[in-house]
């Protein structure tokens, strides 16, 4: 059974295996509240997950420590569980589905784990893990729903409250719900007037629903860009926890999480997935009822690979305007491009890239201009159009 | 004269309006050093800059308070001397070049400073700025060759030594000279066998240049990614403490810079900008002898526009074999999109783009595509280029 007893014991325990992140106040980000971030996203593995996992195997008797451990996951749970495993010095096992990007099996057997690949899905994988689990005599860690996972992530709430003072709420990414049990329970215990909210992703509502129909429910499939918190189904514990202790769960979009990611990068110079942006971008967003608040966002993970980041860096500068394409069309004339790079180069637009298309114009001898450019703001993207067409030009 | 004091003087005033920020162990970065980091972009404005300039602003008397202060600088001086001055409740004008981003002016007016815009480059702006002190009474804010501004950004020696034993050497960023004086002198005074290393960009080494010549010079031009270093001059008093106190100087190139900006979001999960990841670039491109040492790198700022950074992301992704570019001569006949498609997939690679290009093929029915692909690898990129010949594709 989960007790405060058991949350000051995993701050003791993992206080040689973790990072204690800082609290920093977050300028720009969200004006209406005082916003602060907790950035678990520099924390050692470059997520909270570690907490729980590291308390977990502490936890195990010097039997089980003995026999090992066995996790499953493409993700932070599979690193942290590594990295606690080597701290301890016992052996590890990480079934990961074998479509697991190459990056995270390396990181994984960077952290000290014998990674065992699955061909099929996630769900082969955890098949494996339990066959592994009952044929070798290994400890299965749950990724969320164990008491002590959630202790050990419980112990971000003492750290918050003990770095800030006369907090209104604190807002937690929810997946299985790990992260938000323990550290609502944890927050309601030592100060009850806390407000803890979670925020899932719009396709990956699972704790959402579940706390909405008053029982645990399952998804049939998930689609989100955070994929930390893409889970079907929440834990039995993690539910019950969150049900008693959480004052309120509300949804976030794709499109809000990239802009929360990439304020988190204007604004203070860090790195979050998408999963470690979700409860900035609640805040951001408005979604929550806390203009005039002193509120705390969980940056939970950074863990986004570069090639997807550069995705979100793209279409957030899409986004807010300081990046556009326009297709114009033309008539087969000498001059056209000179004439556009003029305009364009006159409103204080950079061309980025142009292409010539062919394509279903008016005249036989028409084709289409793509251009992209780096722009301003929206404005400045109005400007550079009215400009264009003033001089005749279709965009079409 | 420069003094320890001073430094501890900077410390005490500082304490109100910077943050104090950590010293983090990075991993996988470069792994035959023990590497730290002070990650200065995490400070308040998102620079270290702002230390020197509210320990100058501290120390001015009542009635050059009351007139107020003038600076030049399209960057990081212009808002740590903007916040600065905000905190000290006095007036500051900051005068940039009107060619200087929309993005450096709304922030330094964000931090609270009258902008202005002058016609022309930096020099013209700075002229500008001498002629507001002469006219106004305004006091000139010096972004390096100031005694007080070097002893604030001393302070930062202070944090790192109290926060870490052992350390063999310290890495700074130098760009006029007032980060590494500052450190150099603060470090020895405390530490006399920490090896302090400066570290410039090939593209603008005054600093390095100086140091050998024994005296201080001058450069034509600068060009880098590195916009923050980018001084033609180092200053009278950071050259006079730098040839004093600092151990050596050594250069890294764009490249570098930009492996070591990637490098720090995929390990540490943070934003530097060009120069403030030039110190990492010299370690982990093994510029010094560091090998077995306990080493601080300090990460000096994190103020990077978003598109550069996109572009450092691709440019990195493209260094490291994880986006590749293709040019294939076709003959004009059905079905090759279609094999290409095939091989490139069975290889696992991503398709991100596809152009056809007419061109000097040796067939006249020919043409050229152009393939985008996102890799693993460079034996990934080897795989697929091999794949594509041995079925009779001729790669350009």
């Amino acid at each position: 059974m989960l007790s405060l007893d058991m949350v000051f014991d995993a701050q003791r325990v993992l206080k040689s295996i973790i990072r204690t992140t800082d609290v920093v106040r977050a300028y720009g980000i969200a004006p209406e509240c005082e916003l602060y971030l907790k950035p678990e996203n520099l924390q050692i593995t470059g997520s909270f997950k570690v907490r729980g996992s590291a308390y977990k195997i502490a936890m195990l008797s010097d039997e089980e420590k003995a026999r090992g451990v066995v996790a499953c996951s493409a993700g932070n749970h599979a690193q942290g569980v590594a990295l606690a495993a080597s701290k301890h010095g016992i052996r590890s096992v990480i079934c990961l589905p074998d479509s697991a990007p190459i990056s995270k099996v390396e990181a994984t057997k960077g952290f000290g784990a014998e990674v065992c690949l699955v061909e099929g899905c996630y769900d082969d994988a955890y098949r494996k893990a339990l066959e592994l689990k009952e044929r070798e005599g290994y400890t299965f860690v749950h990724p969320f729903d164990d008491e002590n996972v959630i202790a050990g992530q419980g112990t971000i709430a003492l750290e918050v409250l003990s770095a800030l003072d006369d907090i209104d709420a604190i807002v937690v990414p929810v997946g299985g719900g790990g992260l938000i049990s323990g550290i609502a329970y944890t927050a309601k215990q030592i100060c009850p007037s806390v407000k803890v909210y979670g925020v899932q992703v719009a396709g990956a509502p699972s704790m959402y629903n579940s706390l909405r129909e008053g029982r645990i429910t399952c998804l049939d499939s998930v689609h989100t860009i955070a994929d930390g918190i893409a889970v079907k189904q929440p834990g039995e514990n993690t539910f019950a926890i969150a049900r008693e202790y959480v004052d309120d769960i509300v949804l976030v979009n794709d499109d809000e999480v990239a802009s929360a990611i990439l304020a988190l990068i204007e604004k203070q110079k860090m790195i979050a997935e998408g999963a470690g942006a979700a409860a900035v971008a609640a805040v951001m967003f408005g979604k929550l009822p806390v203009a005039g608040k002193r509120v705390v966002s969980i940056v939970s993970g950074g863990n986004i690979d570069v090639t997807s980041l550069s995705r979100v860096i793209d279409r957030g500068l899409r986004n807010s305007g300081r990046s556009s394409g326009l297709l114009i069309e033309l008539i087969d004339k000498p001059g056209q491009l000179k004439d556009i790079s003029r305009i364009i180069a006159d409103c204080g637009g950079n061309v980025t890239g142009v292409h010539y298309e062919k394509g279903n114009t008016e005249s036989v001898n028409g084709c289409f201009l793509r251009i992209e450019m780096e722009t301003r703001d929206f404005e400045h993207i109005d400007l550079i159009m009215r400009s264009l067409r003033n001089e005749g030009f279709k965009i079409v």
